[in-house]
């Protein structure tokens, strides 16, 4: 009743929450040490490493009925729950949950957070044996070094075959590299708005990012966290170039316009004047709040890594030769980012291999972010996949 | 014969030549006084500022043979001769020239550096009435108010009518503000690769790369020259973001794929190990050698407020009403910068208000940069242009 004596406890800032994510996260974890190492690209064994994963949904009896979700450069593993960092609901709430496409009434859905992250996965803002963040010292890591580690975790939940891998942009990447390293364990494959390689086009606007970071002197090095800094400029002017890319012109235009910010006319000055410029400076600080700098370096290197047809003799269909996964495969019309000629190579190679795949080029003005937006065509889809793959393999 | 005593001058940086230009440029150099005021549309004026600019080719007895080029964001009145910063051919030497295209046999053609900018014109970098340079104490500067700067130096010239005012990008931005401020003096008006607004989208890439170089310590609020400092990393940074949107998707891969810069194998690490990276990396140092940056600043912030039809009632064909000026517009396939759709809206506006138009799409996969490059069809089409208007005029 009466106010106690006690200071009350002060909030912590969303930056502060989010850092305590990279070794103690809101998350299931599981840690591997030296008898279950992890062999990177890169050369060199991780030994010591843990793996942060959010689950929905009851496995079934027969262990049939998991669906991996795979997310994208920013996303983390709270697809469908509120997010601990930010409060706000998971990336894919559109999509995941009870009777909605992915049906968590009826499927064992797990997502985790990749190799490199940021929210509890080790990455390079986790702390490193020798007691300091890794920095930079962590290796460089892939799209399929990623796939290892997710590989890890689904072995140690005691599921053999996953009845589905679902991901999008980065995400789609990884369902591509399941499907490829682990033909057996994949019964059917979802990648959306994704490619079977990065883009000159794409590295080139990874590399403005990463740059926007290392230029920021508060970046120092990438050992930060150590010396009390923090690239917020940085990062933030890598986040705006970024969000550009995940819209289209359309939705830009839409949203905004040349509609000034509450205001009547132009200042004359450098001020945010324009409803969109506005709206881009806020992406770039709320995402600083939320995300590491390293780790932006890191997801990003992963994506400009990934070519897949490399790994197979410079031929796709090889990645998927013999393979009895069946696949969908799905893109939209403006999505400038990850277009449909990068959706059409997939299945191309796919046909090649004889594999069994649909695909849909969805109408869309909303550019690459569409995957995350209501998309009703895109549920129709989902719903109808996977009820499929579900009935051939006897999930009720 | 022998050695001379004195010590050899030393050769100028590129960035040190670069300074040397605001105030003493390479360039002929007219300067208005308090007798000629320059009202901005920020409001104020400015009562002492100097127009610097290139011509070639010889005005005729009639002066009726005069050609206006304008140039974007990062070009300069060096259009057609060495650029003496650089020391590298002028920008639009593919067009211009004896024989060529704008035939400087044939017309007298004038570019001058845009009001904003740092070649010689009054921009930022340009030493103030107190002694210092202007940073960002000088005024806002808006696409209209570069027009007015550049019919001062052309009634200085002596020329009461233009046959032609031809610029691609931020250039035919200029265009339509010339055909729409002066109709009378403008007999031929050319504006390619351009937009009659800036969009959503563009304001806000523009956006990115201002915020790049505010970021930047050294920018030091705009005071870096007094500073002796240069925010050249965030310059850099803006610069490589602005380059890849010049390009299509199609030019970057063609150019670059996802082949390795000098090296067998990725380095898994933050290298630029593509070479599209290592492009990119260059890119961004050549401009910065060149560049003032908070002429980048004033120069992008004057395309974002660029809206004709909003002078007009928010009517664009009013900004045409009347208008006896012929148009050629053109745009090109691949530029998503300033795409068809913008093209169209002028020709829309255009053939509403009655005017003659003719409109040319071109197919190139080259992006928005295909005007400033080998472009077979884009040289027929201005030779069929102004060869038409010439003879029209009875210019021989």
């Amino acid at each position: 009743m009466a106010a106690s004596g006690a200071a009350p406890a002060e909030t912590p800032t969303v930056e502060a929450v989010a850092r305590g994510e990279a070794d103690r996260p809101h998350s299931a974890v599981v840690r591997f040490g030296a008898d279950t190492p992890l062999r990177l690209d890169a050369g060199g064994v991780l030994t010591s490493f843990q793996v942060a994963y959010q689950t929905y949904g009851m496995l079934n009896a027969a262990r049939s009925n998991a669906i991996l979700i795979c997310h994208a450069l920013s996303g983390d593993q709270h697809a469908a729950n509120v997010n601990p960092v930010t409060g706000k609901p998971g990336w894919w709430e559109t999509l995941i949950g009870p009777g909605k496409p992915i049906d968590t009434g009826r499927f064992f859905v797990i997502c985790s957070n990749v190799l490199g992250g940021c929210m509890g996965t080790t990455g390079p803002s986790s702390t490193a044996p020798g007691g300091r963040p890794y920095g930079l010292e962590l290796p460089v890591v892939t799209i399929r070094d990623m796939v290892r580690a997710q590989a890890m975790l689904v072995d140690h939940l005691g599921i053999e075959k996953l009845l589905a891998v679902v991901g999008g942009s980065m995400g789609g990447m990884q369902v591509l590299q399941w499907a490829a390293s682990y033909p057996e364990r994949v019964f059917a494959a979802f990648p959306m708005a994704s490619a079977a390689r990065h883009s000159a086009q794409n590295i080139g606007l990874h590399e403005v990012g990463r740059q926007a970071i290392m230029a920021d002197p508060d970046w120092r090095g990438g050992r930060y966290l150590e010396e009390g800094t923090s690239p917020r400029r940085g990062l933030a002017v890598a986040r705006m170039a970024a969000h550009i890319t995940y819209m289209s012109e359309a939705s830009l235009h839409r949203k905004f316009g040349r509609r000034l910010q509450e205001r009547e006319d132009r200042t004359f000055s450098f001020d945010a004047d324009f409803q969109v410029e506005s709206y881009l400076r806020h992406q770039g600080e709320a995402f600083v709040d939320r995300f590491d700098a390293n780790s932006y370096l890191y997801v990003t290197r992963a994506m400009d890594y990934f070519d897949l047809a490399a790994d197979y003799g410079g031929v796709l269909a090889n990645a998927f030769k013999g393979t009895r996964t069946r696949f969908c495969v799905v893109s939209f019309t403006s999505d400038w980012l990850f277009p449909t000629s990068g959706s059409r190579a997939i299945v191309h190679a796919l046909n090649a291999a004889g594999a069994p795949v649909s695909f849909a080029e969805i109408e869309s003005d909303k550019g690459h972010d569409a995957f995350l937006l209501e998309e009703p065509e895109l549920f129709a889809i989902t719903r109808g996949f996977l009820d499929s793959a579900a009935r051939t393999l006897g999930v009720s």
